[in-house]
């Protein structure tokens, strides 16, 4: 079987047959098969296994034949080898014992071997590329940003506020931390690439907390440098966020090929907001997957009308699958997605990287 | 005395003496004399006892020497007399026992009226208006969709899955709760101000979970018919949220004299955003307040520049002020504010509604 490749081209903004849509978290607990596997095997074990982390990576495509596997992992598997005491409480999200709050504790954090430390990722990732050879693997980490602030909160948060207070009371530790971050979570990206992904997403999910200005001071110098690793490796980089809407200029300047949108700007201006010369990923409200079949689809077609045709459309959600998702609505939007034909109302032709509306 | 009328010139954008500046929330637990009332009395228990209430109202009025008061009650208020069962159990917020799910719980909540039902919050700004002589009170209520969120959800909400759900797969639903509450918060806020509020503000703390498209089918109709009653009254209207910035157009367009705009968004790309015809209101990031003094100065500064000393600015924090702000730096807020000196190197001079910059 050949290679389904439009999620890759439409990553470098080429031609494709059909607009290609995969879900952030789309291996999880609104899956049967997946809360068959989460029965016996808490989140860390089936992440410790490849079999089961690649098995339960398998899952979604199966289902719903998406353009592309995401490997199944947690963001915050890079912080276990660093020594801070990370563990998942039950029901109640990440729970860090160690967090970080001088340079003490920077300095306290353990060297990180991607290959020997996250090795169990390295061979999920070579397991999935022999299962898969129809479907792009793409691999991730979270963005220093995002993988610092459950670091300094201690896990979860709504405000932010050891975060930030650290950034504005004692930023040489911010800057610390955040460089000592850059560097495990560049090699743990090359060495997924390395390993086999196809493509890599960086998730800065929790980035929308800061004003445009401390994430130029604060954020952007590191986030550039994971996703620059991430480029030299030679596969398309996508950079995602969400509550984005004001730091959109920044986060393309800091990089990726595909930047996420979420479903708070439209897709339209935020491409438009981005410009011609990247590729934009989004931007279904993940709870729009709760409506009845009609809603959903009106919503779906509003993406991909607001899309345009134009090459460099990924269809996503703006955020993560939600816990107890319809399973039948998830297939439902892949099929809208490959089914739905661009009028033509506003076709875009690119030459070069200049736009004409004919 | 004469009454320091800095706020209320602001907010219809004539020209003061210094920008005026209040903090959302600024009668709170971060306050030693607040936590000593406390101590005896539950949140409930100070909002029902309108002395209570009036004493807290005035403890940052005293305290920082503030250019407004607002009125110490909680947005949640109206939704007593509704009857949907609401209790602030300790340290988890607002929980309601009958939270509204289908059209006949809608035709279940009861008729409010706000003179008897809420006659509580009328007597404090009646005690308020006697004790306040030389600083003006604003009166407030939450905006009918984050009132309806807490409504729907039961309680306090991340992703706003049962609120949004309702929207996509119920909107009869929906709009029967959200005229319900439209009238309802129109009839608490106009009795507000007939009591003696000199201002009020509309709360829409939450409305940034909405993509512009949701929030006009959706929000803005009613927002609008909330504001309006307020408009009418011959007050002026603050109308605020946050992680607005996609939707700033539109709560223009829903009303208020003047904008909340939280810290994602630099002050002067918001205000241009909106245009010149409206004043704006904020936008410290609440953490700042935790910062050093210089590093929380600069801030200040920033957002004073940014502002640029047109007239229509109120300095305050980008949403209220958090529990464990040290108190020493919201005084020195203050009188950072008060002390600013706009250096004039883009002055602008309003000619009607025209904007001359020299």
């Amino acid at each position: 079987m050949e290679m389904n490749s439009r999620f890759l081209q439409a990553c470098q903004r080429k031609p494709v047959d059909a607009t290609p849509v995969w879900f952030m978290r789309q291996a999880g607990r609104y899956m049967p098969e997946y809360r068959a596997i989460r029965e016996k095997y808490s989140l860390l074990e089936i992440c410790y296994q490849p079999e089961l982390a690649a098995e339960v990576t398998l899952q979604p495509v199966r289902a719903f034949g998406v353009d592309a596997a995401i490997l199944f992992a947690d963001i915050l598997l890079p912080a276990i080898p660093l020594g801070v005491g990370l563990e998942f409480a039950k029901g109640e999200g990440p729970v860090l014992q160690n967090p970080v709050r001088t340079l003490d504790d920077v300095r306290a954090l353990r060297p990180v071997n991607a290959e020997s430390d996250l090795g169990y990722v390295m061979e999920a990732i070579r397991i999935l590329r022999r299962e898969l050879t129809d479907t792009p693997l793409i691999g991730f980490c979270g963005a220093p940003f995002t993988v610092a602030s459950y670091i300094i909160e201690g896990g979860s948060s709504r405000e932010f506020l050891k975060t930030k207070t650290m950034m504005y009371s004692a930023p040489d530790v911010f800057h610390a931390l955040m460089d000592k971050l850059a560097d495990v979570l560049s090699d743990y990206l090359t060495a997924q690439i390395r390993a086999g992904a196809q493509a890599v997403q960086v998730f800065d999910s929790w980035v929308g907390a800061l004003s445009p200005s401390d994430y130029e001071a604060f954020v952007l110098p590191y986030s550039q440098k994971v996703l620059a690793a991430a480029k030299n490796e030679g596969v398309p980089v996508i950079h995602f966020g969400t509550n984005t809407t004001t730091l959109l200029p920044l986060m393309k300047r800091a990089g990726g090929d595909v930047i996420g949108l979420d479903w708070r700007i439209p897709l339209d201006d935020g491409w438009s907001l981005l410009g011609d010369d990247v590729a934009v990923q989004g931007n279904l409200d993940p709870i729009a997957l709760f409506a009845p079949l009609p809603e959903l689809k009106a919503r779906v077609h509003d993406v991909l009308r607001r899309a345009d045709g134009r090459p460099g459309h990924i269809f996503n959600l703006g955020h993560g699958i939600l816990q107890h998702t319809p399973v039948d609505n998830v297939k439902a939007v892949v099929d809208m997605v490959h089914e739905y034909v661009h009028t033509g109302t506003q076709v875009h032709r690119y030459t070069g990287t200049q736009v004409t509306r004919r």
